[in-house]
């Protein structure tokens, strides 16, 4: 398939592989292949997931007979690579689903059409849609910040631009005018909002994602522009600043016509490789299944299942491991963790070793942390050792899971983050590009060799380092 | 507005122009400034029309009414900036708009929705569409070679993959699966035909373009889908191939519902720069005003009007030329370059010094290519040398011109080809990601530089050497 030019940092990376495959590829005539042999230079299940998901199944969202259908394949697909107790674990859950989703700016200037999604539990505008004037706001503060009277009536704009940083930090805070955006210009008495994309890129392509509404609020019409499209907006506002058009208030019609389907089935698909010492706890590796309906669902988080699958088919291959691996293939994560929660509900009270989720993308891991109990330290320190070969960096933050494993590192489970390079991340994160392609398999295989040296001290790790 | 890291290149670029400009700025204090001290420091009016002219206008199908605004902007902004002789020359030409586009996969895998776009002049499938059997070709030769039976009434597909060079020679070859693929697939009885876009980059965003059918051959339907779109079909079909669904055809419904318009009326554009000898041919500068309808039609061609007007501006600036300057924003380049053949049906017949077209986006001019008659070799001479500091190399093609003077150069009018970095052209070629945050603010203004050094010569250049 076609790729774009590997980046050099990449090209150090394939490097860096190559290094580490030489010697142990000589091993293999002489020794069993121990886990990240395998991982370094044996089958890639990683990306056969990743590629047979996106190609045989596409979108997955949540609540939806294609979800349904997914977990139906991982099902198939996670017993034929030989794991034990599979199986799914439903749950029903509110289904919101994504109508017709057009916009334009409509005045002073000649009408030109804007790349729009609506954001997750988006209200409806009525297959009619509607016209109104633009108010502009820099960011969420702004908008917080504005009186109730400017925003009445109105369609929202929050103008922040994202940019790409390794550990994708930026997202929490840009992120606000998605997650809370939309709630308090409800509240306010806007229209509808529209704002520019929590992303990095400069395609017209918008970014989804899900917005929450507060009990009681009526959700009002919520749409996200791709860059380039805020951009033209924010050039026409200048423009209508400078005087370059009447002194009239920018007009946009929007039509987003998202329905609430009510309670739909969705769920989790569980699978194990049964440790050796059954009293032992297990260590959980975490993923989710469903993804945004715009795209086939790569890296969000098609990959992240390859990945967690792979490093466990590694450690079963070389050898049964003393604790039992568990896989959680999480459904409904994008829309709010509920599979997730499900499965905080169905087994919190049982004893979990450590738990660790791949959400981030394919690209290399280049620094972990750890969330550990004192205890620990001496494993801490054997799997920081293992991962600095492979590029990796020991850091400092104390490790705080992922969504789908929220809950139990809430309720004191232990977590080890396997923090992924996540500079190309917002590029693509819920937009139509978040596709196959967009996959480097040789990044791919240095995360996979990590997660699998990881996983290796993890399940092999003593009663007295982990619960 | 937000931009891309800029990339070594660029930033080499940056300096390269900085240290350009020093001298000159000092220079300024004591003598009039000359035209490449403007363009090196001055106003960047390139820029300014590139901006407002996609943020105020936008698409500009040829032959609609959108390009008729774009005609009235134009002509007003032209005055603005001081030009003579600025009008309209109008001509009638067949009209052809995209109505509805959308395309599936839809067995034997689940369904999955394609990014599709309609080629200009295709055939509709009717409100209701229809669906059919996938018959895949590697290229267009292959499509070529095939007997009819293997075509006749499937949905035929050419996949081939160009790739990103810097002078765009790729687009020839390649080009021909949409120039010629339809007009060969309907003449074997195709029912319609989709293309992996001619593009070179991975996003989901289709590449527009024309196509043509022979005299007598009915336009059947034709799209191309974006490049991860046509890598998920290709994986679709290795996937049956190798036995991963049963032995059964791909199958995809189209629905693309273009309409043909009739006769509608376009123009060009023109505007002059007075030259001192009243005798002296005019040298042709020109550039196309009418853009595909996906996007704001920033690199293709906005950028260069903005060039060729910015380069004439700046040498009017400094001083009268000889020669008459004039400038053509020649119509309904992109649908066959029928404005281009107007001005040469109403003023072929006229003396012309030399004939210079910008239409390959906005990135930098690295070389210069003559085709100028063994009269003008100290021109030229003094052209590559003028050329050599701003990072231009004098390359050995002759030059051809570009598809707005194609029809002059054919009857011998002299050409000068200064050839843009198309290394990224083809990425956003034709595509509604064609806007303008890909303009690049330091490379335009090298390309500006590089332009205006050019027709102050030639606008000076004596009769003994030009016609």
């Amino acid at each position: 398939m076609p790729k774009r030019p590997v980046s050099a940092c990449a090209a150090g990376l394939a490097a860096l592989v190559a290094s580490l495959s030489a010697a142990p590829a000589l091993a293999l005539q002489t020794a069993a292949p121990s886990a990240l042999d395998l991982a370094l230079h044996g089958e890639d299940p990683a990306w056969s997931i990743t590629a047979d998901l996106t190609t045989e199944i596409g979108p997955r969202p949540a609540g939806t007979e294609r979800e349904a259908a997914a977990r139906r394949w991982a099902v198939a697909r996670l017993k034929a690579m030989g794991f034990a107790n599979v199986r799914e674990e439903t749950y029903d859950m509110r289904t919101w689903v994504r109508g017709e989703e057009k916009a334009w700016l409509t005045a002073p200037f000649l009408p030109q059409s804007l790349a729009i999604t609506a954001l997750g539990n988006s209200g409806s505008t009525g297959a009619a849609g509607f016209e109104g004037d633009v108010v502009y706001f820099a960011g969420f503060d702004a908008l917080q910040a504005a009186p109730d009277a400017a925003v009445k009536g109105k369609i929202v704009f929050i103008d922040n631009q994202m940019k790409p940083t390794q550990d994708g930090s930026g997202y929490g805070y840009y992120g606000r005018g998605r997650f809370q955006g939309p709630n308090v210009a409800a509240k306010k008495g806007a229209r509808a909002i529209v704002i520019r994309s929590i992303g990095t890129d400069n395609h017209r392509n918008p970014h989804a994602g899900v917005t929450n509404f507060d009990d009681g609020v009526k959700p009002i019409p919520a749409g996200a522009i791709s860059n380039p499209d805020a951009d033209l907006l924010v050039g026409q506002l200048r423009r209508i600043e400078a005087g370059a058009a009447a002194p009239v208030p920018l007009r946009m019609k929007l039509l987003l016509t998202p329905r609430d389907l009510g309670q739909q089935k969705s769920g989790n698909v569980i699978a194990e490789v049964p440790g050796s010492d059954t009293h032992a706890s297990p260590v959980i590796l975490a993923c989710h299944l469903d993804s945004w309906d715009l795209a086939t669902g790569a890296i969000d988080d098609a990959a992240g299942c390859g990945i967690i699958t792979a490093a466990a088919r590694h450690v079963m291959t070389a050898g049964q491991p003393r604790r039992t691996i568990r896989l959680l293939w999480a459904g409904a994560e994008e829309v709010g963790a509920f599979g997730g929660q499900a499965y905080f509900d169905a087994h919190g009270k049982e004893r979990h070793a450590v738990a660790l989720e791949s959400d981030f993308g394919a690209d290399r891991i280049w620094r972990v942390d750890f969330g550990l109990p004192d205890s620990a330290k001496p494993l801490a320190d054997r799997i920081a050792a293992a991962l600095a070969p492979l590029g990796v960096t020991r850091g400092r933050d104390r490790a705080g899971g992922g969504a789908d494993i929220g809950a139990l590192v809430a309720a004191g489970v232990p977590a080890i983050d396997l923090q992924q390079d996540g500079t190309r991340y917002f590029d693509w994160h819920h937009t139509p590009d978040d596709t196959l392609d967009k996959v480097d398999p040789v990044q791919l295989r240095q995360n996979v060799a990590v997660w699998t040296a990881t996983v290796a001290s993890l399940a092999n790790s003593s009663d007295t380092e982990l619960p």
